[in-house]
């Protein structure tokens, strides 16, 4: 088991992304949430409430952030993005 | 010159932070670019536009998220915050 999750952060509520975390964790050492734009706040916000209230043993092994093009040709948009990786120490 | 700045991200426009950041650098070796709750996608979106458009040599050295107890007792909340540490190799 040293697979990694991905959990992409959009505009459904909070928990629902904290659960979809706690679930990747029953499958994969590490989580990786990832979010674009305006979601990047909710991607905090689910990885500090999966910490505080949830799993409390997880790390915050890395974050990244960067930017994307998004939009079709000559209609073209920069967006920015975050990847905030998760771990679990094994047991 | 080691000292280190910090910029604290609100609700004004992005500019006026990008502004407040490449002034900063002139000052100090590095600059700490700070938000809470939704000014969180700013920050992200600060340093990006910063980085791509003004200054392209500096790095982003570290980003730290973190959780916050605002309001006065009794009507407590959680806000989640972010740290985003740039720094500008020397010549």
């Amino acid at each position: 088991m040293s697979t990694e999750e991905k959990v992409y952060v959009g505009s459904k509520p909070i928990l629902a992304y904290v659960t979809a975390v706690i679930t990747s964790f029953q499958k994969a050492d590490s989580v990786k949430v990832m979010a674009r734009g305006r979601a990047i706040s909710s991607a905090v916000d689910i990885v500090e409430v999966t910490k505080r209230s949830f799993m409390t043993d997880i790390n915050v092994e890395d974050i990244t952030i960067g930017t994307e093009r998004l939009g079709e040709e000559g209609h073209e948009r920069n967006v920015s993005t975050i990847s905030i990786k998760l771990s679990r120490p094994k047991k």
